[in-house]
């Protein structure tokens, strides 16, 4: 039976500097181990599902830690191999009121992950138990060889029958300009079952054009042809509105179908800026995999990433009845 | 003389998650000791009077460290026993945002204090200075033996002319369901001078029914017909209304001598969810104590309550100085 | 193919007070999970074994947090059932030079694991792919019906063909008596295959005598007698000098086959004082496992309960390498 | 060629208890070194210019401390002697919400710099390449001897061209009563060229008097009047509203050649009250430094006061575009 | 019935850097309050006695937070006054190896207790229940005015039929010449009835001569000697050997009834070097109390300042049988 | 005039896992910058001199802390250049008793330093008042482009006068041959006035042979064939044995003017393993800056790299005070 859900990605190492300092402030970090596959997973874990992730992590004590602390989060480290020396790091400083969060990060490039080739991955193993694999959209970014790697694997998830799900996580910062992004974006989407993305990435990476000029307009006139063009299942995105560091809102939408709904919009307080989308994606899988109906997926994805903000660290922990309970608007109000 | 002011009631150790954690994210933890009891009197010993707990205690290190704590409180432990095998515990793991607070206790019926019973305690050298003694409704609904205990110190108490302060403390996760918990409340009622109750303890323990709709409403119809039926001097009590987790607002009441008065209503930001109603309680009894008139009785006891709430742990650590401050709305500028 | 290793145990959760500290001078507890079956497969997993615990923990932040601390061992949670309310807990007081270390239980038998049943967990799926089981001597001593939940699955496991592997773990402590011990260690040494004792247990709790007066000849005569009577395939312990609480002394013997291997004596400074005897235990298993000879057998398992000394915490975490490495005497410098 | 920027002033050791506790709380402290001239010249370093204190430590390991800490934010400590035996120090007790912060201070006057003479420092050396001076009032409010030593520093730097910036920083509590304060002032004021006041100085200290009623009009009014009796160059100053602990509202204004310029009103939470008012004052300088024109110059310093209250610690550390980015109301979302 | 111990002093503030750093290498202290008095008493405390301090703290978070840490040690602080504005302070770089920990002091001149005067302490009040009174010699090295108080509350004492207990505590650098001390500490001896010295007292500060070339000889010799000049009942001390800053060896003496006791020599590890004379003290003073026979009370207080050299901090906190184990040579192996 | 010291070389990140544990087992890190050139300048900075780094570091919040924890070891940052993206790191696992450190190096080769050429540094700016430059045995072993960058600024100095120091600090790891570190090794060697290097380097390094069996023979063997064929003014270097992780013993060797001069042997615990080797070469250096005598100037050097063990972090920070203590071999016990 195939039920596991893969996920295939770098594992970085987070660094942060405690209580809002500087990193030239302090002299101790806070550590841990995340990227969009590994947060993804263990958003679908705590809700209760099997997942595994596929990787590369060095053989040392970086690597082990990354591996122990991966297992703790509920996933599966069978597919991940050790090989290379190095594993991608980024330092965050947190922000406070007027002043914005900044991540500093070191060299991926050289990470075990981003020179792992596909033949260093045992495939048979990997998929079979797989029901579906998720594949983030920055591994396009970082080089020709990941992109090698990515596609390999989306290409035989295909050929095996396994879904795949792509986030498009789209950063401008790590492309040169938008003809380089277009054409290894539109080819994943066309793999792509599910897809996680705005009209922001529809007009910045596939250079579409709307006459819409709200962002809820934009989205309904973009989305659709999306879907048609690629002919992908479902597609899930935010619309997150800053008010300022500590105050996000956050509305869902959902095309599945050929109909959109949205979540009713959350305002709320942030805790954790990072891997606030992963728990939408981790909730909207969920809904997928539960066949919630639309409405319910989009109000429970959304709430899933919230209620990701309000937790620490980039990896949501969440379980069915904390996104319930968030949902349901239920009162914070201690309950001894 | 008859000045102190003893508490009767369970010392409990509570172990908190830093920085907004959860237990599954966490290797450390802080902890404190607390409990009802604990937590008026140390209020009381910041506002400069004598308190003694009456308690049990393990004869081990967590008894030990318990009682260092309180003692570093002000509050003397000369009646505090040592016997038995463990201490009542929970864990806290704070909430951020919409993301509640958790409270998970370890099994209280066996510790020490639970396990005690009244020919444990020397009655004659606990009731020497006496003049009040608190007791906290908690402590009813645990179990037959713990409701003996406090029945047989509260009879005692009538006997010796040592006045009963009651706090009801209504949890009904505590109770199987209202019928049993009302014969027990009617008797202790019976036996208290000064009670800290709200109108949904009329309702929902003592099953009174009123036509009120306003929270006010309900309390200037049933509080008098409390104060009657039972013969209790003082009636106070605060009317909390949560926005959010971390923004709060309280107004306090007094009943006294067929009269209500109310505080101004405090809308503040929240440090520490718990004990801000033994915060109330103690400045409360100060003003009882200091005979303050009823006006000023109730804005104390109400700030009393706001500024428990804005320092750390369950224990309010205010002084006289510190609570005028808040009543008389100074500014929180530096004063340097 | 059956070729998992089991541990059936309780899992506790250990607070201890940082820096030397007793309770009552700290504020902060670190705290993880750990228990015999936990230590002695987490051992094994560091050596690249596949073992899944079996117990019983509460549906509740403690129950999250020990499973995940768990799984960050690699070990897998798949038959940890959650049920109850409460976990086992021990508090640790390091000791410093002349100060012995102190442990302060709380209230173990309330514990989920002590209060499940054996039809609470599903043999079945239990034991499909299981090749051992380790069982710990203490679980015999908590009570009757801890002692009846151990029995059936060791009847259960001998019926389906995996071996036994029981450490005696005396405690007597725990026992009121030898008299009481002595029936239900007879009854699952008739049942293990591979046994963790010293000449102290034949002694302490078998009521067996001998003419040696050293611990080697009490060894060379009580073991071989014990092999004999209960039909073990395997003996093995560690004789322990405590030169102070920081310094050790550890070796190991092994009975099979008719005769007796001893390692070499190990001088060491001791970290982490709890976990040795799983840290001897996991390797001994492990050179079982690998087939290896006695004399390697028994130098490299106690290499590793060395090794488990000089890591903090009660699970030990060595690889293969780690131990190599000791074993062979290799310097301390620095390698750069 | 003249281009150092020099700060006069004592060393204090900050003391602060962590997590929003009181002092009878906690068991930890943070510690840093700051003051006035420290934090100026902080600011102006990380704004790039070359600056270098002017104070006396204690020869001990608190005395090395400051002057490694201080090192550390980029200002030379070559004109620092160490002689004496004390430095001044101060508790910082956070405020949260209704709750004030507290600043309890250890003896002063005993400090080394308090008791530091004019012929301890070696003038020639100190102003070998200095451009401008820094003298904080409150120098002179602490003893005779201090206010002989400012003074004394002040007239020297007169005499050999470098420019004198005071800062009023004007303590009631720190003098008995206004008429003492006044002289000295107005000896100061006659020294210096740059000098940071509101019109609160103007009234408090000078007691010069207003038909103004705005905080506003009062400024227009008095500041003109106090550049033109001791005809100073610059005056710039902040109008603050507090609305609550962690909530602020700062503008800022400056006179220069007969006009007054405003900086827009910035809204901010507030991480760390103390040095904001240096935060500004560097940024002033660097306006000067620099030779922005007036509204740039006071948009950026007032912004350079507001991002100070961002950062952790008394001494400014941000740089040039830190504070473009806040002046240009750029987005806090992170940008990855 | 008069059966307080008091002990007369000041009490200190005592900022430890963590982990053996410097001060210039940390950001973070831990902190407690100390000083011969209060550790006396806290060994006492925790010994079973009731002890109370006099002594004098400032009015503010420094004030507050001494009093509730001493109390949390068993102390009765009814009478310790708050007034003036300073407590003296120490910091304390904790050495390594062949790098010896360093003290720095701030000044205590200018303390709450130091500018106390006789008039200030309610004299009825505090020998209300007072068996016993301890005094220390650092008190009479600090200024005439301190000098003053301890013989003013010294001769009430006596005056009052209340013991005095004197620790000679000779620190030479506190003194500007042995002249200078001599006549003072002759003073003290001749009103105490229990004194702590050893034979370099007698040398160092009263000037007396021996022609014994060992220790053990010049105590034999110089101790008897001083008893009959100052009519002292009992003199203890100890010879300490410093192996180096980890390892120590320690051994009692006791001359009473014109006889001398010698403690078996403990050779041990430390953990703290701070406060172990007072732990000595306050074993030796349990002792007394106890009417141990001399054999027993010379090897129990020895026990006891060894112990309080493996605890954290400057404040004994042993129990009873905590001392006990030791003086019986019971194993350190952990006793689960 | 030519007074200052320069050290070429990179700077790395040292990030330690507290408190004994492997990177898996802990949340946290402690983390500071040094490396070779660092840890020289900071011992010299320590003792009086005038230092300064030539280095390149990102501009980035890594580089900026990175310059701001090297200032507040008191050394002079203005000839680090910020340029390029990495720095260079490591991750510390402490060891204990029997179990070795580990050391987890991430990819230099990226590092801002490692990119950096000749060019890109101020030359006339950087020598103008060097007396010295230090140089590194590592940088020649990293890549052909650190070796060009070492060898132009070696021979820049050359040009100008300014005296060469090389530390062999030779690590064969780093190099995939003899052969290949040889001719570099040589070309240095004929550059340097100053070198420190032992006779394992000459075997190893220059392929020399010996017929010395001892240490010493082979020193006396070697090192001033070296000193010949080099011409090289002074060599010196440390003999080490390791009885155990925390006990080490260190012996110095000077040999100038064409005889050898020995250290007394120093036998010690080591709280930090790197970094001594730094502290004996700022020793020996200051010893020839002061021009010390041969045996004090070994004495020195030698004292000061065994300090440079008890002391936090890589880089040493004696005083001069700090290290004759150490060689007179005074007492540990503290001096209050």
């Amino acid at each position: 039976m195939r039920n596991q859900i893969l996920a295939l990605g770098e594992v970085m190492m987070r660094l942060e500097v405690p209580h809002f300092q500087k990193l030239k402030q302090s002299r101790t970090l806070a550590y841990s181990f995340s990227g969009t596959g590994v947060n993804v997973l263990s958003g679908l874990s705590h809700l209760g599902h099997e997942v595994a992730l596929v990787s590369s992590l060095p053989n040392n004590p970086l690597g082990d830690a990354a591996i122990s602390y991966i297992q703790s989060l509920g996933i599966s480290t069978s597919y991940v191999i050790q090989q290379g020396n190095y594993i991608g790091m980024y330092f965050l400083e947190k922000g406070y009121g007027l002043r914005p969060s900044t991540v500093t990060y070191t060299n991926r490039l050289e990470s075990s992950f981003c020179q792992s080739v596909i033949t260093d991955y045992d495939l048979d193993d990997i998929f079979t138990h797989a029901k579906a694999i998720h594949i983030c959209g920055i591994s396009l970014a970082i080089s020709s060889s990941v992109r090698n790697l990515v596609f390999s694997f989306a290409e035989e998830a295909k050929r095996r029958g396994v879904q795949i799900v792509f986030d498009c996580n789209y950063r401008p910062k790590l492309w040169k300009n938008g003809e380089l992004a277009k054409p290894w974006y539109e080819r994943m989407l066309s793999l792509a079952d599910i897809c996680f993305m705005t009209e922001k990435d529809a007009i910045g990476i596939l250079e579409m054009q709307t006459t819409g000029t709200t962002r809820q307009e934009q989205i309904e006139d973009l989305i659709p042809r999306v879907i048609q063009q690629y002919q992908i299942q479902t597609i899930a995105g935010t619309i997150r509105t800053v008010m300022s560091i500590e105050e996000h809102q956050l509305q869902g939408f959902l095309w599945q179908n050929n109909s959109i709904t949205y979540s009713k919009p959350y305002y709320f307080k942030v805790l954790e800026r990072i891997g606030g989308g992963d728990g939408f994606a981790s909730g909207l899988l969920h809904g997928i995999l539960s066949q919630y109906p639309p409405h319910k997926m989009i109000e429970f994805a959304t709430a899933a990433g919230v209620y990701a903000h309000t937790t620490c660290g980039d990896s949501p922990i969440a379980t069915i009845d904390d996104i319930y309970m968030l949902m349901n608007n239920e009162s914070v109000e201690l309950d001894r």
